[in-house]
This record gives structure tokens, sequence and C-alpha cells, in this order.
């Protein structure tokens, strides 16, 4: 990659394919750093394109005005991971630095394609297998016990085209309303969920924060704590190397999460997102590097940052929409209550359930910081009134 | 202020006159908040203008340009003094909120007017008195001693303004080569020179900063350590009392700076800036809110938010413009060898001796941390190149 110069800043530009709250954060990140920051949003008033300097509105789906946006960037890099993958190896066919490219990123957007590479590589996965009829999958609960959990190969995200069945009827139901590929995994009996953010450069070098654990309500990140509340170190550290290995296998560039399920023979890989992730929005405040400057400066090459915390937990709670047309008229409250407070909101229509914000808290008594983002969380949203 | 709606995002519209570097710094500052963030910038390619979403170009010296931009704003905020003090009050007449007032704002803007102000309120001061010839200034030195320093009422920065004399013939070069209103300071016998960084709202809440210490090479801030090595708590307080009844009696909106003299008889107060400061640059990777997002908060008037550290200590060492043309080729260097090493560039050409950047580290080995610092600076500086 060699760097457009324009005007008195010389870094590398970045083009974000998608305009969402992980653009809309990544924006404030290249601005120390010198790069220009471009972003190809849905609309002009995306949550993204609110805030960066520079700003193409274009459809993701659409070849031309894919190809018509790489082409003023050094480096195209991804909000989501709804770019069709032939469109990517076009792009890249053409000589356009895509990052991670779409032989890595085909992991993050077809779960069929991942779970065949990480049980090939040996990495530890829920049992599953692709299924084409109702048969298949009685046959699949027949071993391993119902109920079981279908997935759509592709387009799922935020816990859409998932679903637990417990029996042959409820399958046929799914088999009827899904189109595209389905395959099903076994309902893992976890004690929790984790996650573990790595970065990877072109280069090869890594990085990884510590493990947090995520909980998760109706397939959508609530809460996470970094790091995990009592994880044993040898055991933070299997996920960790699981993640890295994970990242080397795939040839990721830019910042992943691997989203896992602890169980008491270990964890298991569940999904897979190439992209800064909810499990990483703590680091904004809660590391010296967050993972949207990570994410730059791997995917235009350069160092990776420091991972390190800057107090024993942080706490971070995403607001979801709720009864507040406009979250901004409650920030005095909440603020006025906790100076400590970090506030973050995406500029999203406000709609029933929808992530909208996140707040995060940092200290050393967890429960207290849990208590305090989750109250802060909860008015911002309208459900908690004092 | 009644907030102006436009899209999703309701929270408040800040304009800032003038795009230097802290117009750059506050707009990510912006973005978790979703104030909408403007720029009065001098030139498309000016620093604040690379990044900013929103920007016009013009003259902060044009009252017309002024008041078109003022009139998109719900409050007008400044990244320098510079602003004439009568446009600024016919813009409050009109009814604009302008953050700090032009009533406060002149403190900032004309010395002399600072040290009556300060002088009359009994705030510890340098001796001073405003001079019209050189026998003014010769009888000035007849009491304190030589030298003394001379300084322009108005206009001065980065040590521009500002004239050390040691005997008649240097005051009259100075009298017969500057312009316009004229004082004569003591030259204080310091130990070293501090700075308090405080904020506040119209509503009367304040905020303060640990109290730094700052290295200054000929007029221009080379180094900031936070807090101010081995102060005394007692001292540190009396300083940061010191800097809030000056941000209360000036009626101050928004951050404030207050440089001090450290002497063996206490802190002399030396310049008052109205905005975020250099010495508070800290901040930004340092402590839970950063003087950026302090001072939008300020001057929107939202409550303050905390101004905790996040390691014993920090130091921000500036990088001055020196052989590079580009700074961005030396990151790949700097960041290998240091990964926890925070760079921020500003996108200004590059020239000798002028700010085009600096860099912050954290930890609890000063030493260590002074010479990270000032081996990154000074190698994105091209003098040292190891």
């Amino acid at each position: 990659v060699t760097y457009q110069v324009a005007g008195p800043v010389a870094g590398p530009i970045v083009g974000m394919v998608g305009g969402g709250q992980l653009a809309r954060m990544t924006a404030p990140a290249a601005v120390p750093l010198g790069i220009r920051f471009r972003v190809l949003a849905e609309a002009p008033d995306s949550s993204a394109a609110q805030v960066a300097a520079e700003v193409e509105v274009g459809d993701h789906r659409d070849p031309e005005a894919v190809a018509r946006f790489a082409k003023g960037c050094d480096v195209v890099t991804f909000d989501h991971e709804h770019v069709p993958t032939e469109l990517l190896h076009r792009l890249e066919d053409a000589g356009v630095a895509v990052r991670p490219g779409p032989a890595a990123l085909v992991h993050a957007q077809d779960k069929r394609v991942m779970r065949e590479r990480l049980t090939a590589a040996g990495l530890p996965c829920p049992r599953w297998r692709p299924v084409g009829s109702v048969a298949d999958v009685v046959a699949f609960a027949g071993e391993v016990g119902w109920p079981v959990v279908l997935k759509s190969t592709r387009g799922g995200y935020d816990g859409k085209g998932v679903w637990t069945v417990g029996e042959e009827r409820a399958v046929e139901r799914v088999l009827g309303a899904a189109g595209g590929g389905l395959l099903v995994e076994e309902r893992v009996e976890f004690t929790r969920e984790l996650a573990v953010l790595v970065a990877r450069s072109p280069c090869g070098q890594a990085a990884v924060y510590p493990v947090v654990e995520t909980v998760q309500v109706d397939g959508i990140c609530r809460e996470v704590v970094a790091p995990a509340p009592g994880i044993a170190e040898d055991h933070a550290l299997a996920a960790q190397q699981a993640a890295l290995r994970v990242a080397g296998e795939l040839g990721v560039t830019g910042v992943m999460a691997v989203e896992m399920f602890d169980t008491a023979d270990g964890v298991l890989v569940n999904e897979l997102a190439m992209r800064p992730h909810n499990s990483g929005h703590w680091t904004i405040d809660g590391a010296v590097t967050s993972q949207f400057e990570q994410h730059l400066r791997a995917v235009v090459d350069l160092p990776l940052g420091a991972t390190t915390p800057h107090a024993p937990y942080a706490v971070m709670v995403n607001v979801l929409g709720g009864d507040y047309p406009d979250l901004y008229p409650a920030f005095r409250h909440c603020m006025a209550r906790d100076p400590g407070l970090r506030i973050h909101v995406y500029g999203k229509q406000v709609r029933r359930g929808r992530k909208v914000g996140h707040v995060t808290v940092l200290g050393g008594d967890l429960d207290r910081l849990r208590e305090r983002a989750r109250h802060a969380a909860g008015y911002l949203r309208g459900e908690v009134t004092e």
C-alpha cells in the first residue's frame, strides 16, 4: 500500500463500508493518528455519517458503488459482514487492499464455512452438522439430545437467524420459514459466555485483550465485564490462545471477536466477528488502546498498541431503545449522579430493543460498577426513573 | 438554550471558532455525547477542518462571518482567544450563547485587564505595572530590579509578545518595535512552572484537574507531568483553589488553564487561557474525562465529568516541527518500540519549532516515562534516529 498525500496529512485513507455505530466509533480513533477515515454509508444521516469528515452514500451490495468507494481509499475495511464475498474477491483481484480479506472474512459471513475450518484445525466447537431436511435435524438430535440450535449459515446477527428447537414440529416451522443454508448445533450447557478480542496485522503481528464475560439476552449483548470475573489464569490463557490461533489460521487482518461458551470441559467457539465488536466497547474508556484504534492500526499495518486495562474492572452495559425517543435529555441526571460514567450514544433513531448506545464504568468494586452501569443504561432507556 | 433537532441526533450544536489542533481534538470528544460539532476554520485544510463533519470557512475577525456561523449553533466557543472582544459583545447582545462570554474572555485576551482584575481580587500575581514609556519601565526596574519582563497586553501566545529586558537600551528597542499597549512585570525567581486546569459551567458547577508541572522552552510548552512531581498536598490544594477562584471571579464557562510560577513563597498566576490547553493534553489518554469532553460538557451546561487520572503519572511531550515534513512514516518505529505510547498528530504543515503533535505515556516510573515520551517526540521530530 502506498499512501495518497492530501494537504498536510500524509497518513493512509481508510475506507469503512457501512455507516453504523462501529464506523461512528472508529472515526474519532483515526484523528490522533492522522489517518483519513472515509465511510460508505447507507444514508446521509446514518450513525457514522453524522460524525465522519468524509462520507459517501451507497449500497454495500452494489459492486459499482463499492468499487467506486474503494478507488479513493488505500485500505478498505468493514463496519459489518454483509458485503457479498464474491464482490470482495473481485475488489481484491483488482488490487484493492481489502482488510480483512474475503478469504478470511467468509468465516464470519458463513457459519458453515467457519465450522468446517475450525473443526479441521482442531479448534474446540460445539458438535454441529449441515442440514437440508427435517430428518437431518431429527437424526442429529437423536445423537446429541433435544433441544438443538438451528442457524442460518448466512445473514444472522444479534439473535436473528438462530432458533432453539425442542421437537420435530418446531424444526418443520423453521425449515419452512428460513431461506438459504442451515446448520444444526448441540445446545451447549455453558456456565457463562466469554469473548476474546484479538487484532492481527498483515505482517502477522497479533495482540489480544483480556478475556471478558458477556451477558446476552434474546441473542443481544446486554452487558460486558472485563476481565471475566474470577477466571483462572490458565483458563483465560487457553481462551486467548484459541482466539489467536483462529486469527492466525484464518489469516485475519484487523480486529476479530471470538465469542465462546465457557463449559466444565473448557471453552467452545460460538461465533466470530471480524470487526470491532460490542464485547470490546469497554476498551474506548478502559484500555490504553481502544479496539477502534487497534483495528485501524492493524488494517494499515502499523504496530499494534498495548491492550492494558486502566482499572481492575470495566463494566459496559448497552442502552437499548426504550421509552425515550431521544437520549440526550436524560444525560443531565445520569452525569450529575455519576461523574465517572462514560456515555456513548450512536445517533440512531430509537426503536424498542435496538442498540442505541452504551455506558461504561471503571473501578475495583464489581458489584458497585454493575449497579452504576445498569442504573445509567436503564435511566437512559426510560426504565429507571430516579 | 433550546436545542435544534436534526435527524436522529438531538444534542446541541456547538460551534468552535478556529480550526487549530484544539478544535481538532474537540471533534472526537463530541461524538459519544451526540453533540453536533461545527468548526469555523481559517481554511478548508486547517487542522480541525480535516476531521470535523461540519466545517465553515471564514475569518474569525470578520463580524459577518462569525455572526453567520453563530446563527447555526446553539453555543459558540473558541479554539483561540483572537476574536475581537467587541465582536463577541455584539453576538451576545444579539442573543447568541457565547461561552466563555466576552466579559470573562477579555481576561485571557488582555493581560492588563487580567492583571487589574486579579490584583483587585487579591489573587497572587507577580508585581506589575502598565507602561507607556522607557522611563516608566526604568522606574519599575528601579523598584524590583533588572531584568524585567515586558509584555504586549494583547495578541501574544507561545512566547510571542513577551520580552525579558536587562537594561534601558533593550527597553528602547522593544518599545520601538512593539505596537499597542504594554505592561511590565518583575522577573519571578520561580522553582518551576505549574498549571491548573479547571472547568466551570454556566450554572456554576466547577471541576479541577490535578496540578501539573509544565516545562517551557523559549515560551513554548515542551513537556507536562501530571501530577506535578513531589508537590505537597496543601500546596497543590492552594494552587487548585486559586484557579477555581479565578474561574468563579471572572465567570468563566468552559475549560480554563491557569499557568502559575511556583516560588518559595507560594504560587503566582502567570497567564490564563480560556479553552482547552496544552497543559491538559495528557487528559485525553490519562484521565476519566478529557479536557475536550469537559469543555463541551461545560459550555452546553451538562454536569462535569470526573477528573480522576488513570495512572500515578502521565507525561506529555510536544512534537515540534523538525527535519521530517511528514510525521506518519516515523510511526512504525515509535509504535513498535513502545506499544503503550499514545501518538497525536495535528495534520499541520511541519515548520521548524511549530507544535505539530504530542505524545503521552502513563505509568508509575516517572524517569522511565520521561525517557519514553522524550524519545518518541524526538524520533518523530527527526532529532533521535534510533
